[in-house]
């Protein structure tokens, strides 16, 4: 269901022959109405791939009508020619739909500096259109992976103000490259809310900030991004900011905890979580920190409770602490207290996939979570052996 | 040689039982003088363990009379107690060669949160004493070594005034946990040429800058990292400043070298150089960078030539640049000429255990090189399967 769970909105996911696989590449959402309101997020990568580049401009004014979206290429680092394609991939969207192509958001995935075949692009999206359905959410959700193995959807509902409910309903892909200022990922989110594209732009960007861009798998960041959210109207319900802000919220953890959970060759989701920051931003760099530790990483994949090596992480950061006051946990056990050993190790359980540290700074009352994975030998060898 | 290659210094190395494989694990060199002239750096990771919180203080005042260091024990995060064995070590130290407790450097590396039993590490440095000769330096460069499989020494000679030379030699640790701010190492260089403190202070703080700073194997840096510099002036030469800071330069890049080649599980050495800087503190950012790209870094173990990985981390830093400008070769293949594809990557040989990638921002004409290895599973096991 996902993006067609909301009304208003239809959805499809083919095969146009961008993937050698033969899968399902192309994935295509529109927007019915009667809004058209609409709000992205996308990469911090300076190196932005032609889709982004192209949907910045597209999002900008509150109005989009569609999202379509290709795995199989990422379009970036692809020349002029490669701009072209997304340029023209948005006029037929826009021709099709009904709108102009400034109205579509173009989404690519794959590999960098390789061209993507124009017209196949272009046959696909044809298809996709004669496709589109109310029930096309799952086709479209799975049309977007690439080394994910699983596709990911969600869907939570709120309530308006005289009680009756809307919904948002959203899609994901994202398996490596997952890094901060939001990770390799492309995200549609839809709702039936009746909502402005400002207020759609604040939910958004409040939800990312605490789930996407605290999603730090490998540390590396993709040039391809994008989070977007549409709203129809179709359900007639103006929810209260508040509200609408956190069903926005839970979906994007939802989704984010989707994408921790199915990394690359991961063995273990690993949730870091800084308590006692004398700032958020700083309880933020020290998990992130401990959360790109190779050492750290590789020691939690072979079930090893190395917790010098997160000191040696926490250290490297410009957070306010004594290091003599720092108090460290590994799946509940206080390994680490006032910066002397404590508990021992061996109790430490590792076998489970989720794994918790926290650690307390001892410096305030702010607090952040940061969620990464493991460093295994599949993670080396999904990396290594195919391009992606 | 290495520490005894310079006349005026003795070194040795012994089995003091603090590594459980029974491998020697204690190194003392000392200064017999007629200087007593030293210099050091120390890791920035602000989670400092106990041996460099002493020896900061020890080599603030520019004399040094011995260095003491051990394996199998980093003596970090061990409360106060772990404090007062690198205390008590430095001062039976101290006694032993006449000098005060405050002219011994103290070294340690191994795991941290361990306590070091301390009775063995006196016991050990009352064997080493005993042991000391102008010829144990290979013996010293053995007992430091961890994980590295080769010992690392180096000799370079420089030439004074007069026309009569002066030797600096060095010896150093370091196969994981290497990282910017120097990386996990120990590093003892001596000289016999007459300096005093500030110049060695000096010399050592260039040459560090652009040798093992620009090591940045894993990312991770380390709670111990020290390098330290003494001269003995017993070669009675007083080199110009230019030149003694241009060899201890070249004795430092020797090791550095030396590092990256052993370093924990790598199939190949990596040389990331930035040309085209508008600042050099812009190309060392860069560099650095890609260095840390895991993506990257798996695809050289692959043998893959995805200059993609390496545009999608020039993209995360700050430095001045065009995105549509930035040239890419590996191993002399332009893979990428302003911003688009050019020379097939089908011809980059990824074979050698050399590597070289060029960046070329095209925003100015400063330069720098920072050296990494590549992600292997030989590195996900060697950290996971031990601790370390």
């Amino acid at each position: 269901m996902s993006v067609t769970a909301a009304a208003g909105f239809r959805a499809a996911g083919v095969t146009a022959g961008l993937k050698t696989s033969g899968r399902p590449d192309l994935a295509l959402v529109v927007n019915d109405g009667p809004l058209d309101a609409g709000a992205a997020v996308y990469t911090s990568n300076r190196c932005k791939a032609h889709p982004v580049l192209w949907s910045e401009r597209a999002s900008a004014d509150g109005h989009l009508k569609a999202v379509v979206l290709n795995s199989g290429g990422a379009n970036c680092f692809t020349g002029p020619n490669g701009f072209q394609t997304t340029h023209a991939t948005a006029e037929l969207v826009g021709e099709l739909v009904g709108s102009g192509a400034g109205d579509v958001v173009v989404c690519s995935t794959g590999l960098i500096g390789v061209a993507l075949p124009r017209q196949k692009v272009l046959d696909g999206v044809r298809t996709a259109f004669a496709d589109l359905s109310t029930e096309g959410g799952t086709a479209a959700a799975t049309a977007i992976m690439t080394t994910d193995t699983v596709s990911k959807q969600a869907i939570e509902t709120g309530v308006g103000p005289q009680g009756d409910s809307f919904v948002v309903g959203g899609m994901a892909k994202g398996a490596g490259m997952l890094a901060p200022g939001l990770a390799t990922m492309l995200v549609v989110l839809t709702t039936d809310a009746a909502v402005e594209p400002a207020d759609l732009d604040r939910a958004l960007r409040a939800a990312t900030r605490t789930t996407f861009d605290r999603v730090d798998s490998d540390g590396c960041m993709s040039t391809n991004d994008t989070v977007v959210l549409l709203a129809s109207g179709a359900g007639g319900v103006t929810p209260e900011p508040a509200e609408f802000d956190e069903v926005v919220r839970r979906v994007c953890a939802d989704l984010a905890r989707m994408l921790v959970g199915d990394a690359e060759g991961a063995d273990h989701d690993i949730a870091i979580e800084v308590v006692g920051a004398a700032e958020e931003a700083e309880a933020v760099e020290v998990a992130r920190s401990v959360a790109r530790n190779n050492l750290f990483k590789a020691a939690v994949f072979g079930k090893d409770p190395n917790w010098g090596r997160v000191m040696a992480a926490v250290g490297t950061t410009s957070a306010q602490f004594d290091p003599q006051a720092l108090d460290v946990s590994l799946n509940g056990v206080a390994v680490c207290v006032g910066g002397t050993p404590h508990a021992d190790p061996a109790t430490v359980d590792l076998e489970p996939r989720e794994v918790r540290v926290v650690i307390d700074l001892h410096a305030g009352s702010e607090t952040a979570t940061v969620w990464t994975n493991d460093l295994t030998h599949a993670y080396v060898h999904e990396n290594s052996a195919y391009s992606s």
